[in-house]
């Protein structure tokens, strides 16, 4: 946060937030993603931990160490040279890895390294670094001054076009993205503005038989040996200002960067990790802990696994049809062991009785108070979450029964005429102007990851899902518009906008075009809008209510938790955090410890030859010739991989810098255990890990496998100290 | 071992076997399966564990606690009362609490306990107590004066003529049983005499949601939380001998009994252990190593899976055929995970290069010491392992190509009526007079095992998959005689042996009644009878040159051994055996430490409500309530279920004992882990560990779940010293 700008609404929050020094520190364990400007309040913490960085310092986006976190949108990153370099998942580069190779060039199986500044490879137009540079508490001017009698579409609307206009503000200078999200769950609202880098090259990647060695087969697993790393670089014009990607860009030069250490670390050493982790739900109340452990998550695991098994018959027969939709496969695959991790770890420790008890014990806080408004609130929300839940049901219904994604094309097309109708600013967010370039990736991406068979496929075997959805996951209306299951292929393969050039040639097209059109998914789109309205609608006063009520509830929690002492982080938003905890093992079960590292051995041990545990011959070879120099660990008496910490971490916060207690980089974060996923719901600091590459393993490979002198000169290497 | 009787031979074999005090202990680990008498030599190595009983009383069956110790065959257990009460592994009296279940009294879900004597059940007709009482070295009886020009066969009819009278000699009094064994691979014979207990009951067995807790699906798996024991008793004529089940017996008073210990253990603390232990491996040769895991265990694994999957299509559409083949699917799985097993660790720790490496340098040293006898015997033995590898081969494929059981039983009744036309004492083992209630019991057992449909299912396709073997594996001569897969059907529903009177009324029928029938199944039996003798004639003049050849083998082997300072345990062949060793977890790979005890914590953890993880109410009840009491680990914080130890067992150690240094009881050995399973090829001191049920959570079972007063009032059970 800038020392500019900060109106008293932000003071009083953040007096609101304010650590009693005498708090039991210990007992919040590792949980926490943090606010930078939070962490002055936890320097008694950050101490006792052994970190060496002032809070202060930490606080500072401005200064060292977290002027050199970047985000890659969805992931993060660190910037590891003067010259941009930035050092951050393989998985994270994985796109510009893929739409670099060729039929002649297996970029994955080879890996990639510019022996030059000039053999760096474009990273592809969608890619982006964002620096964040500047945060406001807009908090007075999104919810201020709003009648408390505003109905909740309206006062939804308000704050929607609100936050447009700060936005808009903000983007003036097209060198930024600018985002105005809440925090707390609506209490506050902070505008974040971004640098945004759009010229980013390969630099370095290993093969991904080091960089996803373990691949599907060991995601979310431990022990893990993965080599999750990747290296880009930043790309200005020469006046030192983003620009579109050109030869005549040159390195950006950021404002500072992690020195790199190779002292290593040990169990129970203190680390540092910023990032920008996704999105949380720590503050949910008890009755949406159960909506998500016995409705929500069970029918999203359901649907996931039905879809997948529908794109396995559907693309058996054809070798490259499976490829096409290798990526997609892998992505629900993914999201289904999330699902399942979720609902295994909220059944496995019953988190709704816990948060039960806990909120049981806020409104016997309330009420000693004598705040009887907030009890009343809290009753109001009771009936708000019914409705919400009730909404979603049909959300999801809907979400079934339209699964296609050429017809999802259609939709967002006549959509985005019917918004260009109106003035920029009115529009919906995500069809603003600003929103054109993702709309048409999204059009652009269908050409590598969906086919027109197997998406008809796909949805004819979701329509017949649907139609076995209980009646309160029907919309109402929505099933008499339905295309019968049988009729979806020739409306699928008989529309035009399979084909990539006219898809992308309906983005100009106007609202009477579409009317007039005969093609079977716009004329579905069309007669479907009025009642895909009607739901967003009602999702909009749904909302605008929960947005008046849950911020009233949050003020009043933290005031509870404030008075035992406990500060409290906002739910993760996209924005950047500082998480911090300890190298650590877990016990996954009873009769089982998890090691706190892996190991070279282990790679080794692993290897069996055939993906995803198919590690190279150089590799192989130069961990046989003991090669281990000084990235071998003396305790370990091997080259460690990858380690375990108790940090506080969740999507996004991948590439993420692992830090020391100096604030160096020893590692990156790239995943969590098995255990550790239901902590999107509820932080566990007896299972819950976070998963990190070893940077000696980084280094390792570097210098002995790809031998990579250029890089490695480039980074700022300290030994032990 | 007895004082008596004990000739030059054995004193010569003794001393080759001596131990050099100087050896280098430590480094054996706590390898070995020792027979009793060579424990005096490992009395440093005892003493240095920590054992306190002295290693000449343990060297003592007669005397505590060896005298206590009992074979169920193929189960071991141990006496824990002077009135002839036994804990063994609840799977060990899985037989007899089956056959004591009707369809009111489901005894394997419910568990049973006799609350008197009166109330003991017969634990059926088959079920013995072996207790050997004395033991003779009789190699010069058995191999003495064979001319060395004796052919294979010939030499093997002789031997198997001498172990006959030898058997007949001892069991002149019908309370015993007697066996002669070879030791070290026919290095050396002994008779080992046991007084065969026939009136076995069952005292006491939890349900088997505590016995089998886990199931198949933790089978071989740690950690585990099986509740694997039972009590038998074992029960005597009013004169104190052997007798058949009377309602008139009376308790069998064993020489001695186990006091049981509720002292607990701890990691790292001694163990002894002593059971029966039924075949090992462990001094193949490297030729026969690699056949094992190039050939042998592959096709096995395949066989195995194959005929899982027969068993499963055929039975799948009537649950009733479901249940009757649930143990022989049970059995197969157990086989098939053993030896996948096995295969995992032969080939995971290269043991066919360790035995290259060790072989060498046994011929080297042969060279050294200007041993070229023993240099010419190898490579005769070379020769003879091709030809039992050849004959292997054969072997296994007419075990696919007749693999019913139906015709098994065609085939076992033919071929006694072709033995019993000789005197008894020339008949072939396993045919002689003594054998004859085996006989009966496995074709009675079928009644419950096997179903007409479902065994000609499995005939048909193991023909089929017969006819796919490589010519190698097809016995001269087979094919032609085999019948056409699809004709298996009626000629195993047409034969009047599916009718249980009729296939036992067969066992007295004379040859010529055979010869005479009509059935489809005898009529076959007759048919292939001239090959299969063919074969067995191979296979009695191969071994007869193995039987020539090895033992010279293993002496030069042991002289090596000896030069080296180490003693030399001979191969488990199911005699009374000790090991030792200590409570230690385990590395199965890089990240992971197997902890040594599991609690009962975990159980409830584990608890899913659906077998195999469906632990009884009462059992989470009397947890949830902590009524740990004694039997509560001051360093778990709660009561030990199972624990691992590096003592060294294989098939036949279930149910034995296992004791502290004071030789009280502790545990019941019940499994080994998963990475230990090719220890009967090769002890790998860092990852072979045995399990074992801890006596802790027996008492606490019994105390707290089961009630089982008056048993636990008749063991003699000590506390913390």
């Amino acid at each position: 946060m800038t020392e500019s700008n900060t109106p008293s609404r932000s003071r009083r929050l953040l007096s609101l937030l304010a650590l009693a020094t005498l708090a039991p520190l210990a007992a919040f364990a590792d949980e926490g993603q943090w606010m930078p400007q939070q962490l002055p309040q936890l320097a008694p913490r950050l101490k006792q931990l052994g970190l060496q960085l002032p809070a202060r310092q930490l606080a500072d986006m401005t200064r060292h160490p977290l002027n050199a976190v970047v985000s890659l949108g969805g992931c993060s990153g660190a910037f590891v040279s003067a010259e941009g370099l930035v050092i951050t998942n393989h998985h994270c580069a994985f796109d510009a890895i893929q739409r670099n190779a060729t039929a002649q060039r297996n970029l994955m199986a080879e890996g990639f390294l510019a022996r030059s500044r000039a053999e760096e490879l474009p990273a592809g137009s969608t890619e982006r670094f964002y620096v964040t540079d500047h945060i406001d508490d807009v908090t007075a001017e999104v919810t201020g001054g709003l009648p408390a009698t505003l109905g909740g579409a309206e006062r939804h609307a308000q704050i929607e076009q609100r936050i447009k206009a700060l936005i808009a503000a903000c983007e003036h200078d097209p060198a930024y993205r600018c985002t105005v999200p809440s925090f707390h769950r609506g209490l506050s609202y902070y505008r974040v503005r971004q640098l945004m880098i759009r010229d980013v090259r390969l630099v370095y990647a290993p093969s991904e038989r080091i960089g996803n060695f373990g691949g599907e087969v060991d995601n979310f697993e431990w022990p893990r040996h993965t080599g999750d790393f990747a290296f880009l670089r930043a790309y200005v014009g020469r006046d030192g200002r983003p620009a579109d990607p050109s030869p005549d860009n040159v390195p950006y030069r950021p404002r500072d960067f992690l020195t790199v250490s190779t002292a290593g670390l040990r169990e129970n050493d203190p680390i540092l990790l910023a990032g920008y982790p996704g999105r949380t739900q720590r503050y949910r109340l008890p009755a949406e802990v159960r909506a998500a452990r016995d409705v929500q998550l069970p029918r999203r695991v359901a649907e996931t696994q039905a879809d997948i098994a529908v794109i396995r018959t559907a693309t058996a027969p054809d070798p490259e049809s499976v490829v096409r939709y290798a990526s997609v496969v892998r992505g629900l695959a993914n999201g289904l062991k999330r699902s399942q991790g979720t609902l295994d770890g909220l059944t496995r420790r019953d988190i709704a009785a816990q948060k039960d008890a806990h909120d049981a014990d806020f409104r016997r806080w309330l009420a000693a108070q004598g705040r009887s408004d907030d009890l009343a609130t809290l009753r109001e929300l009771d009936a708000a979450i019914a409705d919400d839940q009730l909404l979603s049901s049909q959300e999801f219904g809907l979400g079934v029964a339209l699964h296609s994604d050429l017809y999802r094309s259609a939709r967002t097309l006549y959509r985005l005429a019917l918004e260009q109708r109106k003035p920029d600013a009115e529009r919906e967010p995500g069809f603003q102007q600003r929103d054109l370039p993702q709309i048409q990736a999204r059009l652009a991406r269908l050409e590598k990851t969906s086919l027109p068979a197997v998406d008809a496929a796909r949805w004819q075997a979701a329509l017949q899902r649907y139609a076995a959805l209980p009646a309160p996951t029907h919309p109402a209306g929505l099933d008499a518009l339905l295309p019968a299951p049988d009729e979806v292929r020739a409306r699928v393969t008989g529309s035009e906008l399979a084909d990539r050039a006219r898809r992308e040639a309906w983005m100009s097209q106007p609202v009477d075009a579409f009317e007039a059109s005969t093609d079977p998914l716009i004329r579905l789109a069309v007669a479907h809008q009025p009642l895909l309205l009607a739901l967003e609608t009602r999702r909009k006063a749904v909302d605008g209510t929960l947005e008046q009520l849950v911020p009233r509830y949050m003020q009043a929690y933290i005031a509870y938790r404030q008075s035992r002492g406990e500060p409290v982080y906002p739910d993760a938003n996209g924005t950047l955090r500082v998480t911090f905890g300890r190298v650590s093992g877990y016990r996954p079960r009873d009769g089982v410890l998890k090691l706190p590292f892996t190991t070279l051995e282990g790679v080794l041990e692993k290897h069996t030859g055939q993906a995803p545990f198919d590690a190279p011959a150089a590799l192989r070879e130069a961990a046989a010739a003991q090669r281990g120099g000084p990235y071998r660990d003396a305790v370990l008496g091997a080259v460690p991989v990858n380690f375990l910490s108790t940090a506080d971490t969740t999507g996004g916060n991948s590439g993420s810098a692992v830090m020391n207690r100096r604030g160096e980089l020893v590692g990156l974060n790239f995943d969590s255990t098995y255990e550790a996923i239901a902590k999107d719901w509820a932080f566990d600091p007896a299972m819950t890990r976070a998963i990190h590459v070893d940077i000696r393993y980084v280094l390792w490979v570097m210098q002995q496998v790809d031998h990579t002198d250029a890089v490695l000169r480039e980074l700022t290497i300290r030994g032990t100290h």
